[in-house]
């Protein structure tokens, strides 16, 4: 169930429809938007009574939702949303630009791109500080230590910081230390991870499933949203084919599907996406005409000794000019002009 | 790297081997096997040196491992090892028979159909408690309550208990109730969760992931071994493709693939392969016939009505029916007179 | 539409039908089944009015067809086809075998392995005389010197010759030489080749493309038979898929699927369905396991020297050893009492 | 083999090496580049002895080719091919862009887009006169008729014909009535077709196959422009994969994956590629800015009407808006100013 409300509805109009909700049992999550607030209705078995909404004040309808997603979907909020990430936001006019390293190795490693990325105008910083690695011998990241390096980094250059979390203590650490839960593409369906990170304030990064199909992805961020957390990026990173040119197929037709259905934010992964530094440059354009919210990028001062990945990463020069070409495109899709207009 | 024991080495002489392990600062994994006792090290950076062990009394030979997974591999046990679940076992002479419904429901149903499964002679019953689903609005499973039905269940009809954790919560509960945790496909690589249920000493299923290649799966249960249980028994279940005539696509050469590399038991589950309640059966015979350790299966009083999955849960008769025609596939396979020579 | 014949009904009446059909601008596709003829109608735009046909002597019934194959659907004929290949057949209660070389590549090497299969009992011989290869470059048959050796094979050891045609003159040839008319798994939606042979007399076995579904394959089986040849045999030999254990993933679910929907036969290729020879043996028998009315199987007397996919060919020896295994498990599916009774 | 001529190498002096590779027996491939011309050589078996050609006049070099592909591959001319078709060309500073109708279905509806497309500026029309259909049943094309109109459609406005041919008959007819043979998806691996159109004169468009690896794509043009035709044009048209929000998953990556392997032009189909009118757009942009060298839309002025798949079909204006966007995004890649220094 979906109650909208009018456009001329007010506070405590809307905040009395969410205490029936509460009354009969649900859960009330409300979505402000341009025009009108709307609230979704979860944690009902079967049907809802209209009957209990359509007549109190402030109400305009109250719309059965036959979908398998509520809240994700754009019925609940038909503008796109745009999602605060530290200082900054993703979802907005501005292409979101995330970059930095796989892993955090070293403050060094870290700080040199963290310098790069900054001078570039990007405001996100990557960096894994718990990485999932196929194998338990594998490089499994500097944990708490490569946290406290990527706090640096906030602080000295204004960057907000995206990292990832792999199980409960690692998101009560990057709550603490982050700006952004990464949920990578292996933990897409953990779903008592999905509902913990629903319980915290820090926007949601969540990465496709290597093989996950469009209504999987938006269940799972159903999941977080369902448990009070509406703040969720989701993030393209190639999906399992036969090919092996490259590492992952980077499904791009999922961006239109997407935002199609949801007024989420999405973004794309090219350095994951392909596995090699030679097509990140190429498919990041593409991200970014095919309508893509942001790009997540691996960068890297010396690739050829990365912990993790090395083989995707981007020497420094490599990426500026990438932010440069893809913001060109960027304007190309939305002319500067408008831009403005639709901001006043 | 490996240290392979002379058949004639004494405890005491494994037990110093083990003892250096860990004084280099290594973690030691014995592998007894029939005829010798092979130790797996892991924990180590980069080469460790032979000259530590090779001339240590009981030491055969010290051998460099080159493929990614050490402690899975058949060169750690050359034989096919056998796991013990509860009072019965998985990976021996006899095909182990694993059925139930998929999710605890009512103990109604439940010993409705465990009535059947121990009538029948298999030995372990399935039944979700914790249900990992798609959508966060669908039954996610009866918890505790329900291991406490499953519990019931071993005490009343001696079936051993294989039912599946989410998380670290989960796995803390399935080893209260059950006597077997089973990790699903969706968190094959849920790394933090392996590396738990790595240090519980309960056997573990560990279901092939949607699109995991065999070496992710390897690598999976080399996760959970790592921890020091190397009681793990390996479950192919299906993977994604482009067909839409079953709900995934069985992929049954995994269990020769397996096989060939690993000491570790293989099972397949036709119920979650297939999707389809008539291709269970067909199935079922063709993972025996194809040379699986096990199988596991969906059964159901009233598929119908089924909370999670009916489509593929077979009638109890079905089921009855399944067992006897692959027991007797079995028996071409292995002929009786050869299983009691090899069991002498 | 499909007219449905009264078990009662005479040649006569069955004529008459079918005239009619042609009287009004459509092709008639008559299958005499065990109790009684079906005739299908194709060529017709839009809907057949039953007018024309229900109150005609002998007609059971009229019954529109809503799914897009007609020809192919147990809807025309309950009961499995079973196919004359030769002087043998396939689809009947006998596990069709046809082994042989991928390729022809010398009288000795194919007569060499036709006395093992022969030897055998196997009634059907394979080898490829046009050989469709990814590179241009690579070794691609012998052409009809091939073909006149496979004939040969007929001669002197009584094998029906199943051979690949890749396009209308080798068609011609293959019709000329051979019994059975193989089209490729890259041929599968060649559809002016599948009209081409539709218009032979000789059986076609119709290999299952890289990627095609269910009803992709069975609507190309649709497209031989509307041409009027009704003799088709279904082979499934692996489908395109993320892992690398195998060449291919073999898709045995698919056997159930066809089995269901159509009375064509099915068989399957565990030699290319797997690309390994240690994976072969274990296949086979799942495919007869699943039911599968016959197999393909590669055999050469020495595959490390073959021209063509050695890796995946048996040895005489292990050939004859899987004929044993997998005869033994078609009569655990189907006893002989049985099958006798059926035979009466 | 591959002989690279020295940049001042005369045309007797290549000549003269032709000569001498047909004396040994082999097929020489001579391709000239913007700086020497390399002469490819196929039909040996086996390495050929450099000792034959090192010392010509005007060799600079003898080189041995590894890869199993040798016309398509950049050793052979380093700079990219531009292809001449009818009065126009891909593959050169231009984007090409090839727009029509799936199917011709009337002089009516072609030339009504036909004018649309003239009129955009567009060099190509599209349209089908030979279907390649899943089923037998389905609308089949026009045939030669169709190819009539199309002539007229050169003839009325000056769009060069790009058509697809089924088999060597229409390849003929193709021939005769169009500028451009293209080799449908499901005919990529047709390699009697392949080696047909080998032998004509025409530019190929060859489409990539539902699930070809990009060497089995390379391999396929290989087949072609072994038979002497070097002009070959690949185009990526999505692939087969578990998704289901769009018809295929377009594989972008392959774009800059063959450009870094081939000399040959690349182009995308975003309208097969996707199946979905509102993808079409955004996946031409994507497109254009991965690299490829031009795009093949449909266009249909009533889609809903349309005989072979409307729902991926633009309207006329849909058309125009496209192409006006994806030139845009070329200019950001392509500066004008260089593109003009280039032409000099």
């Amino acid at each position: 169930m979906l109650i909208v409300m009018k456009p001329t509805a007010t506070q405590s109009e809307i905040d009395r429809v969410m205490e029936i909700v509460e009354t009969l049992g649900f859960r009330p999550h409300a979505m402000p938007g341009a025009s009108r607030t709307a609230i979704g209705i979860t944690g009902n078995k079967g049907a809802v009574d209209r009957a209990h909404f359509e007549n109190l004040p402030g109400v305009a309808d109250a719309i059965r939702v036959t979908k398998p997603y509520k809240l994700v979907s754009k019925d609940l909020r038909p503008e796109r949303s745009v999602i605060k990430v530290g200082d900054s936001e993703i979802g907005g006019e501005k292409l979101a630009m995330i970059a930095g390293p796989c892993a955090v190795e070293s403050p060094e490693q870290v700080f040199q791109v963290a310098e790069v990325v900054a001078g570039s105008g990007a405001k996100f910083f990557r960096g894994g500080a718990f990485k999932p690695r196929t194998s338990p011998y594998a490089f499994q990241g500097k944990g708490e230590d490569g946290l406290k390096v990527l706090a640096e980094v906030r602080d000295q250059f204004g960057l907000n910081i995206v990292t990832e979390a792999m199980d409960e203590h690692g998101v009560d650490l990057v709550e603490k230390y982050g700006d952004c839960i990464q949920i990578g593409a292996r933990n897409m369906q953990n779903f008592s991870l999905l509902k913990y990170v629903g319980q915290t304030r820090k926007p949601i990064l969540l990465k496709r499933g290597l093989s996950a199909t469009l209504d999987e992805f938006l269940l799972a961020a159903e999941y977080v949203m369902s448990e009070g957390n509406y703040d969720v990026i989701l993030c393209e990173r190639g999906v399992r084919s036969f090919g092996t040119h490259a590492r992952n197929t980077l499904d791009l037709s999922i961006v239109p599907a997407l935002h199609k259905l949801s007024h989420l934010p999405v973004i794309v992964d090219p350095s994951h996406g392909t596995g090699r530094n030679y097509m990140v440059d190429p498919l990041a354009r593409a991200a970014v005409a095919v309508g893509a919210d942001g790009l997540i990028i691996e960068v890297h001062p010396c690739p050829e000794e990365a912990l993790c990945d090395g083989a995707q990463a981007l020497l420094p020069g490599q990426f500026i000019e990438l932010f440069e070409q893809v913001q060109a495109i960027r304007n190309v899709l939305q002319p500067a002009e408008e831009t403005v207009a639709l901001q006043v």
